[in-house]
């Protein structure tokens, strides 16, 4: 429908990432592939590929030579620049700026404590845990509109 | 399994709520009614009953006569106390420091932009809207032990 | 349409207020008036009365005698409590954390420099009054909705 | 009446912003084109195509064409950098220091809760989206001096 | 012109102050009288009693005596509450927020290093005091209207 | 007395101001003059030569003209660098750090209140402009040593 | 060696903890009860107990009944207090500024990348719990003089 | 088990920490060491190793001359680089985003009061040094899984 | 030479304070005792006799002892009161505001580098304890005035 | 003892100092000089050589022909590095993070209204100056181990 995510060479994101953001998020304008596209390409669900496009996830070896393969980029130049351990946690300003980001951000302020008032009801006291943690987003259009529907799956 | 939310009394959100977060809480307790049986008994899910016993929500007529009912709250005082347009986002600290708490907003900061990029995509340049929204809080359990499943659905 | 808008007694913002807003809102909340038969009970627009009730706008001598008269509040309890010049700005968080503020900020936040750029061009350099300065609400219904409508109108 | 909005190739706001913003500011100071001239060309408003060249709107293939033309720049240019999705929110400080931007600012700090107050009333609980958004800039003299106006229309 | 300065009761600047200034306020408020006629009863600039009464100035034993009679408190009531050492700098928020403070902070944001590069070059390296310091308010009127006038004096 | 005010190359500042800072700095050094040398040449107060070098104010067409002329820089130069407007409020931290700058800030804080206080019972509710506004520096000896004056003067 | 920790009534911590923190600390300062002592009648280490006190931990039905019967409080007000499930984070500023607990996060501050660096290498990208997780303080004496050990043990 | 810890050359810490960090943790990438191996290769913890690469801690002449061995870097550039005292504190954010580092700072926030009341109870009033301080990490594993043990060992 | 010490009763400084510092303060004023005659009967330093006061250091017997005696109040009193460990920290803002307290703060951080590369270069890497501390104040008069002298010894 | 202070190239405090520091701080590096020398070429306490050379402090001429020739730097470079006025406070972060700097924000933190009572009361209502001000470092070796001693003195 849209478009392709991209990286600006001057978005004020660049020096909060690292040098693998600029390598994957070029091949992909090149190639003209969505995240979606690359999910399947790799296996994974879109959000994940997104989340290791920006530094936040880590790359198995098999990540890397599928990314590789589908992006051609030497594989060499990929092992290289993914071998390190995610350094998360730089991009987002603390409260978000970004209007998409901070309805997310707004939803945590707003439902938190409803939140936490339930799951402590269900599972009893203790964390949902955004490591052990899945997620993904989908679309679906009824009579009202067009709803994005995200889902956060967390071990307790 | 757990237990019933309450609202301790010396609480530091309680200078943060409106007086029928009080009266709410204070009859929920007394009634030993969870959030999942207030549900049922308004009809609404539970995840929208907590969000409205912390004042984030509107009650509409029909939750009111309902709450009033389940919770042996005289109707009167309910009306008056929720009659107002809700006062939102006192709740939470910036960044959010209770755990829980934090781990929903660590997801925002450590997805966000992976969200972003996967929601630009699928529906274009926008937002989802986080008060055209609904939410529920799942329970799964598998061989690998008990998964808290938020799922969050937002206008486009 | 709604209802109206009234101050709860636990409110975070009643520390916020001068002792006028409590008044005010209690006698508006049993007269079961909106802002707009306020306003033209005062012949005044509806934003500047609902200003003077937050305190962030001085009443005049005729303010203060027909809110005494539509409100039934004793006229020297109001000519004591608004006396005062407004000591203006403390009620809104920084940021704004309540959802619909929080829109006007974004808006300021995302279109700053875009007005400020179209501003200078139109008018040279300076600045636009936000003390000189009247506002308005007004409702627009189209085929694609109900829409919000605010008017700023401020001294060059 | 004043001159040209320009882009201070040393300005603070430059690592703020994407590459088209240099490509868009340099073009139109070259050119000498207000925005009131650009949004004729383009057919849209001053406004919009101001928050276009800052990086805040996506631009249209329409609008990546005529700006093309009319700023004498390769579309090809254009298109690449235009090509993203908006990530928006990063201009503006918290608070604003720029004057004309923090009086915007300070009319949402002292009137916010009156225009919750009569939109409430107005519309119900909800809130003006800041999305679904168009805003304009108008300018009125009358005998007391010259007026900024500023509308902002959003859908509730 | 214009009224008297009050304090009031519910301000949220009361629990920043100390005793006496409730003590001092209500008095002046009962008696009716303007800073400028306290000064002259005082025999001190009507900006140094204003800073008396908000508790940033130590009153001198004749300041004690001449409030005492002018505004009929019992000495004995201020000298107990006047004793103590004053505790400077808790009224005014990070930036200020109440709009005449803030256009005062803003004068000192945008000319600050202007002022440093002049200071400097009249004065060589150094600063003007802000302790060994007197100020002044003057009301100005010609062709173009109205002006205030402060003049800031500090030993360099 | 004393010597230049310059502006470092390695100066945490440069990266706050414009592109024609550097450009006129660079030349008043070479030429050795003070500000107040240049507001004779200029026939402005030195304060708001100071505040044009900075980029807190807008350059006219025979200030260009006459700061081209005095400081030996191509005039075609300073019309491109000072022909934006001034986009204000980057320099100075909150609060600022500068021990000379942080005592005018201190003088808002400790005195802010005392001076709203005196100016509305002077002039009625309102603000005092720090846009319609002029300012000077001036040097004061007496007995007791150098005193330094600092003069605000702002529309009402 | 020391004495016995106790919770000031005037202290800035009381609004941050729950109703239970000042009905338990009032009876460990009646009975003279170290927290070591304290973890011996409830067979739980004296860390977590002081955690439970502070109201960051939940306390178990038998916490609850051994608790009453050494500190002789009616069990039925410590059930009423201890039901509900831990709000925490509230009671430490950020950063801390108590010298004790600031030495704690300063080890966080300088030691944390080293940390990670460390775990990623033994263990992979992942976390160290801090909810599946306890933790003891332990006293050594050495020639050197007496050293405190804290041991912290997460699930990984 | 994992892999060797990195500096990514476009990370954020990058310009927080010394040239040295750089130059060591390039060689350690080019040799494949982890901190462990290093650590052997010194005598010195592996945690004591890290934070010497990331600038936290002082280089003795032999580890200077072990490091120039093991990674093989000329000697003459690790004394130069390694020469200066540490300038502390730089990496971390307030609060920590990184997740691995928010996890200890969040054992501080939740444990702090628990570890400051027994501490004084077992040493009375003092601190427990972050300076005279040793630290070391764990693994251990039981049937529940994999455990991080972190020890802080610190002078009274 | 000056006046007494006092705590005023509606001071922002006093729910930063444990009961203690009321308690102290109040017979202190009645006694009409500086803190140097308050100091000898204690036979300490002045400073840590007011650090004492406002709860910053821990009493020993003696001084509960000599405090009850000096200061006529129960011994059993202050025995309750200053039997707890000193919860140090809340007093000060950060940047402190308080004119005095800020012009030392504004050593540290003018001279702080400064006092690190001399401390390090006589001291070798390390820190100057704040704790295991000693200080004091003197006055010196000479032809150029009155100074205040104040020396901190700490610990290496 | 221990080695000479130096400034990394890399270091975060680099592009918060003049360019003279660079200059400084190599010429030292390369001579092998402790400030302590330097203070007894220069005939100044070692601290203020430090402070002038972090760009704290204003070089007379002697001391820049002092400097020049201590340090083999051509006196033409020092003078036009050293001519400007010092732009104090950028150094130090707000809290200091940096541990030995933040022992001293510590002091002043935790005894900061001990020395204003103490102050006050033998001095009266007033400041210590931290501009006409002096300090040392002094190094005391006793029985209990070795001292750091730092001694402010202050006009009043």
């Amino acid at each position: 429908m849209a478009g392709i995510a991209t990286l600006d060479a001057a978005s004020p994101l660049v020096p909060r990432l690292p040098l693998s953001s600029a390598t994957l998020f070029t091949a992909k304008a090149q190639k003209g592939l969505t995240f979606a596209q690359l999910g399947e390409a790799l296996g994974r669900d879109e959000v994940a590929v997104a989340a290791l496009f920006y530094g936040q996830a880590q790359a198995s070896e098999a990540d890397i030579q599928k990314l590789a393969q589908t992006l051609e980029i030497p594989q060499v130049v990929l092992e290289r620049q993914l071998s390190g351990f995610p350094d998360r946690g730089h991009m987002v300003d603390l409260p978000p700026k970004e209007p998409l980001i901070y309805r997310l951000f707004e939803i945590v302020q707003n439902y938190g404590y409803a939140y936490k008032a339930v799951l402590n009801e269900k599972f009893g006291d203790g964390i949902m845990s955004a490591i052990s943690f899945t997620t993904k987003v989908e679309k679906e259009v009824d009579e009202q509109g067009t709803w994005a529907v995200i889902t956060l799956r967390g071990k307790w």
